[in-house]
């Protein structure tokens, strides 16, 4: 224990700055973030690095992945995009670790007339919304991606949604985070400490109660579960179930595809996003069945099936791997980010899709309001304020 | 090394009665039996019953896999399939552990009016071979499996094909040799040694020479490419791929199903293996790939919707493990069971499809070649003389 820095002077005497719960991406860059401020910092995570985001894609996609209405959460992914070369470049500098990033585009395809009138809907929207995408022809993306279907009817080509390889960036996040004197404490938090209408820190699996002026909540999908957190501040996150594949593409096939390639099959959305080490993921489905991380042969096998119709040839690619991860999943699909109605505990969780996409920005929200500065303004609108109505009130 | 009790009086002093090269089922059946008659014998192989039995579902079903033209192969699987109850029973006592022997009879579905008139004529050919099978209507299939697709149109119920474990088949076949002094060389068999004109041992990966008066080539798939041996006796033995699944029935949805049942899906086979334990396999495909045990995305996207086709119902269970092993196909897709025109030099592979039922029938036979008893009438089709005309003109 280090004697308390805590810029709110809020901590009893042995007490970290900050305690961050988990250790996902989102964990990881508030701590090392935390720690670059100057604040002593402790994470607590049995096995840092190895949640959700072993599983995901890594698909950098605000543009692709628009939905209607949803426009200030595009505002906060796009203000996170922007930052990923910089952050990219300043993590592997700070790590000495390569983190997978790739600037290679997003193609959408539509696989028959339907999804083409679909696709062409999510055009005019992302025109509307000012953003770059170019319709192409079945022709023209099958010269683009020749392994595509030859029923491909056509698609929209967005070269500014990219990929990171999250399995390397959390790993990079980590060593970042240590060299900045991180302390990793390998441990469960089981249960929010508080005392005088205020959090405290957290107990550990072993019984530790750690002392923290402020805490961070970033448990992902378990973020709404932790014990010792009052009702009306737990975040209303949910573990939304999803399936992944990875292939690899052997030497004599590469490059196979040169940008992650994603559509609607029946329904339901696939992508393939190729690695530059030869992976090639295939995601994901999407299920509500609570803390299952079963890997099915249904799962599987829609994957396979739709991954199929979209790119003929990856059957007769390796299959090296199936998993099944938890994305922390909220009410309107957007993530919370900011202080609670229970002083010193905020939380960086509700990430659901976009965890790993708003990796960047979330480091720097955090540090902001752990520092008591101003938080970028495409932030404000997803304090964990705006499901509290007594506290929405207030300001952030 | 010890000295040699070989009974044919062959062996230099020092060398073992038998070697045997390979330590799958056949391998390890033939190196407990020879023990069992009293033969010093010793087995090389890098990791003893981690071969094709790995993979394979250990169907034994002589009947349900009969052929056009395999009259002669039918009689040698029945004789070993009548073996398996007094063989298991034998097998467990000795080593002490069970082989998941199951009497759970098979059920062979038809999915459309092509599969029926197939299997129709199936049970035509079973009824002139004198075997018993049913045919049975959709409604009466769906009656005894009731996880059956609603679009079955008929079965054969076959009571007397069953199946066991082959993972634990080997690992008792392992115990069991142990026990009866069998010496396993845990290393790969890279030469052949022959000397005046007869096989006198091999020679193992790390450079030692184990002699022995005779030799059975037992190497599964691998049977084909061992150097040192002449290239008129080197069996015509080649790899065919197949991939496998296993899935977990939970214990909510147990049975799930009741007895193996198998169909025909687009012409190509599939089955479904319920285990006591609650293991599901699914298998297989049919590859000539060489040797090639990638797991790849067709085969499991394969086997995955032909499953589903016959069984709707296995997508909700969690796929467990994805696996590839090589069958030892030869050219009339059975076995080669005898003397090569090399003395000395015992032949115990090529069991393509059937190397689990054949393993009782195998040690049997082999047993009786390495004591100069005679083998079963069952096997004496089954000599590799028929693929060497100069050997065929001798008796066996």
């Amino acid at each position: 224990m280090h004697a308390s820095q805590c810029p709110d002077g809020g901590g009893p005497p042995g007490a970290w700055d900050v305690l961050v719960i988990g250790g996902g991406p989102i964990g990881l860059v508030t701590a090392w973030r935390a720690a670059q401020r100057g604040l002593r910092t402790a994470l607590a995570d049995p096995s840092p690095g190895g949640g959700a985001a072993r599983v995901a894609a890594g698909m950098l996609a605000p543009v692709t992945e628009l939905h209607y209405g949803e426009e200030a959460l595009l505002a906060l992914n796009l203000a996170s995009a922007r930052r990923f070369p910089a952050f990219t470049a300043e993590l592997e500098e700070a790590s000495g670790r390569d983190t997978g990033y790739r600037a290679c585009g997003t193609l959408a395809v539509a696989l028959d007339s339907d999804d083409r009138a679909h696709l062409s809907e999510l055009h005019q929207l992302q025109l509307r919304c000012g953003l770059e995408a170019t319709w192409l022809s079945g022709r023209e993306c099958r010269r683009l991606e020749p392994m595509l279907a030859p029923g491909v009817r056509g698609g929209l080509r967005v070269d500014g949604d990219h990929q990171t390889d999250p399995r390397r960036l959390t790993q990079a996040l980590l060593t970042a985070g240590e060299r900045a004197g991180v302390e990793l404490l390998r441990q469960r938090a089981v249960r929010l400490l508080t005392a005088g209408g205020r959090a405290t820190g957290a107990q550990l699996a072993d019984g530790t109660r750690v002392s923290a002026g402020q805490t961070v909540l970033a448990a992902g999908s378990h973020s709404g579960t932790l014990a010792g957190v009052p009702e009306e501040v737990l975040p209303p996150v949910r573990p939304v179930k999803g399936q992944l594949l990875r292939l690899r593409v052997p030497g004599p096939y590469r490059p196979f595809l040169s940008r992650t390639v994603r559509a609607v099959v029946r329904g339901t959305p696939v992508y393939l996003v190729p690695r530059e080490n030869g992976e090639l993921v295939v995601g994901a489905t999407t299920e509500e069945l609570g803390f299952d991380t079963t890997v099915t042969a249904g799962g599987v096998y829609q994957l396979l099936r739709d991954a199929h119709e979209l790119v003929p040839g990856v059957t007769e690619l390796p299959l090296v791997e199936t998993c099944a991860g938890l994305r922390p999943g909220s009410p309107d699909n957007a993530p919370l980010l900011g202080p609670t109605a229970l002083p010193g505990l905020h939380l960086a969780t509700g990430h659901h899709r976009n965890g790993v996409l708003l990796t960047p920005l979330t480091g720097e929200v955090l540090a902001e309001l752990l520092t008591g500065g101003r938080v970028p303004d495409e932030a404000i609108p997803f304090s964990p304020a705006r499901f509290t109505p007594a506290l929405q009130e207030q300001s952030l």
